[in-house]
């Protein structure tokens, strides 16, 4: 049973703080409800955050690297080498996420979990190890990497994101759409084939390559679905995982947590089979192209909002979608109530 | 044919920005395509603006207000009085659109183009009139001061954002879904039903009487439909008028347009059709629940970017979008390319 829980606790949502957050909106200068999807977003961050201001900043987003041992199988169309290449790049400022959070006033925490290779001195430093086993051919890591990666996860919002008011997840690592589509299979209950993408750019001859591997593993490890460190150990990354540890600790903080594509999402699945209670903190980003993104967020109950054909990961989807709930959070509390515009109508 | 036309140039989108753009989107540091349509909202933004450098900022909403005579048949959930109500309230900063321009950094321009009451001296004073004439009982203004507000609205642009890089469509006149839902008729060649809602609120009955109203105002005036000046003359809106103005300002100064609702709509497809080459500067912002707005975007070619159910106008949603359009030019021009951060791989 320890490895079905966390030892966190996630507070339930503040019902009483959203209904306040409904009433505020049926009362501010506009006709009810004509603000649609923006008044129930800063509802929900309302009820998550238990406050009459919900708030996004400050906002942080913890993009998690990490290199994956099944990388040498050909299920990416990149080399092992550009996951280091990427963190250097985050670092000096180059990548998407880093663009995106820069226009949007959000902090980007870049942690090694476990890079084969090395990165600049400025990257949080949480590397279990070179990277993970290659699934191909056994589990991915051992439960107790598993537990540490989740952990390491967790001291990440402690140190670096305990003022943050809401949490993005995004991750990089060549070959991670492998462990996180193994992952949903797992635990939604999907065949690995409806779940298995094209990752950054793969024909369809690799794919199928992909798709044989995902089933291996599963059948060699064959890990317990509810069991989420036995399904880290198995078929995960420590990037995965690290998020995983996010998830949880930004939720029992009552910090909502914005799932990115289908390796943060597979993640916030991982979180919620370890506490339920954690699906409540998860906002929405995009819709990815990527299969199994739909199947996660449908298990999760979350909603995306917007869809632009994204699949990029790295964090790219909660940076953008952050920019909206910024501004769902600040028609809620910067509007005037027709009270005090002088505005009542009977 | 003076009417058909307006005396400004639209140059012609830049296929050249156009194409260089997407050939830089294929050297940065991602997999080509991987973010979707935050790539071609760049290289439009590009082609529109002729750059290489696409951006946003500075950015200006013009929220326009007018009144309506036909408020008086109770075609609206409010008093006419909230519309000069509602310009203090965007003065004194408690609106929605002014939240969310302050969220997005956006100038909001507030502008009076024919409010009935008094409005605070810090307003764009642009006012034609005292609101429109009564369109159940004859045209809502004459040819020369639909002429008069369109060279308002340009002045606009010319005086409050003869810097901006791109410009949102906002308003605010109680009753004005009635006009805009004239105009979506006539220029869409869509029956009066189809193209008319519940605007802020009202019931079915409201609903039925308000399609009554707009049959007879149109069968009674009998607008040439491709005579943008006479369907103003007949069924506009001076905040109608003066958005149309804006909208032909901007694009011949080759600065992209956000449309908003079904107001802002209707002022585009005047736009485009005095000048069919705007609607290469339009750029979509949410999808409203408002009837109307999807065939408006249809005849215009263009995309909503969300779909919040919003249906609140002021310039919200375009004040929205400009923040998704911003993180999209921050992409394009802030990310290194494979060659800068030494990620080329063959």
């Amino acid at each position: 049973m320890a490895d079905r829980r966390s030892e966190l606790t996630i507070p339930p949502l503040d019902a009483a703080a959203r209904a306040t957050a409904a009433d505020r909106q049926s009362r501010l200068t506009k006709p009810p409800g004509s603000l649609g999807r923006l008044e129930t977003m800063a509802a929900d961050i309302a009820a998550m955050q238990s406050t009459t201001e919900p708030t996004v900043d400050p906002a942080v987003v913890v993009t998690m690297a990490a290199d994956h041992g099944v990388a040498t199988e050909g299920v990416s169309a990149y080399p092992q080498s550009i996951t280091a290449g990427m963190v250097r790049n985050f670092q000096e400022g180059g990548a998407a996420v880093t663009a995106l959070c820069d226009a949007n006033g959000i902090e980007n925490v870049v942690v090694d979990m476990g890079v084969a290779g090395e990165v600049p001195d400025a990257v949080v430093d949480k590397r279990i190890a070179e990277g993970t086993a290659n699934i191909a051919e056994g589990p991915a890591m051992s439960r107790e990497q598993a537990r540490e990666a989740i952990a390491a996860g967790r001291s990440v919002v402690a140190d670096h994101a305990a003022e943050a008011r809401i949490v993005g997840l995004g991750e990089m690592g060549i070959g991670n759409t492998t462990p996180s589509a193994a992952i949903t299979a797992l635990v939604t209950d999907q065949p690995v084939e409806a779940v298995t993408g094209h990752g950054t750019g793969i024909d369809e001859e690799t794919r199928a390559r992909k798709v044989e591997i995902i089933e291996r593993a599963i059948e060699t490890t064959d890990p317990d679905p509810t069991e989420p460190i036995d399904v880290l150990r198995s078929v995960g990354g420590f990037e995965i995982a690290g998020l995983v540890g996010v998830t949880l600790a930004a939720a029992s903080r009552r910090t909502p947590v914005v799932v990115d594509g289908v390796i943060a999402g597979a993640a916030a699945l991982l979180a919620a089979e370890l506490e339920p209670q954690v699906a409540d903190y998860l906002l929405g980003s995009h819709a990815s192209v990527a299969p199994g993104h739909e199947a996660q967020l449908d298990s999760l109950g979350v909603d995306p909002c917007f869809d632009y054909g994204m699949r990029l990961g790295e964090g790219t989807g909660a940076a953008v979608a952050i920019g909206i709930y910024r501004a769902a959070c600040a028609a809620h509390t910067g509007m005037s109530t027709l009270a005090e515009a002088g505005l009542d109508v009977e």
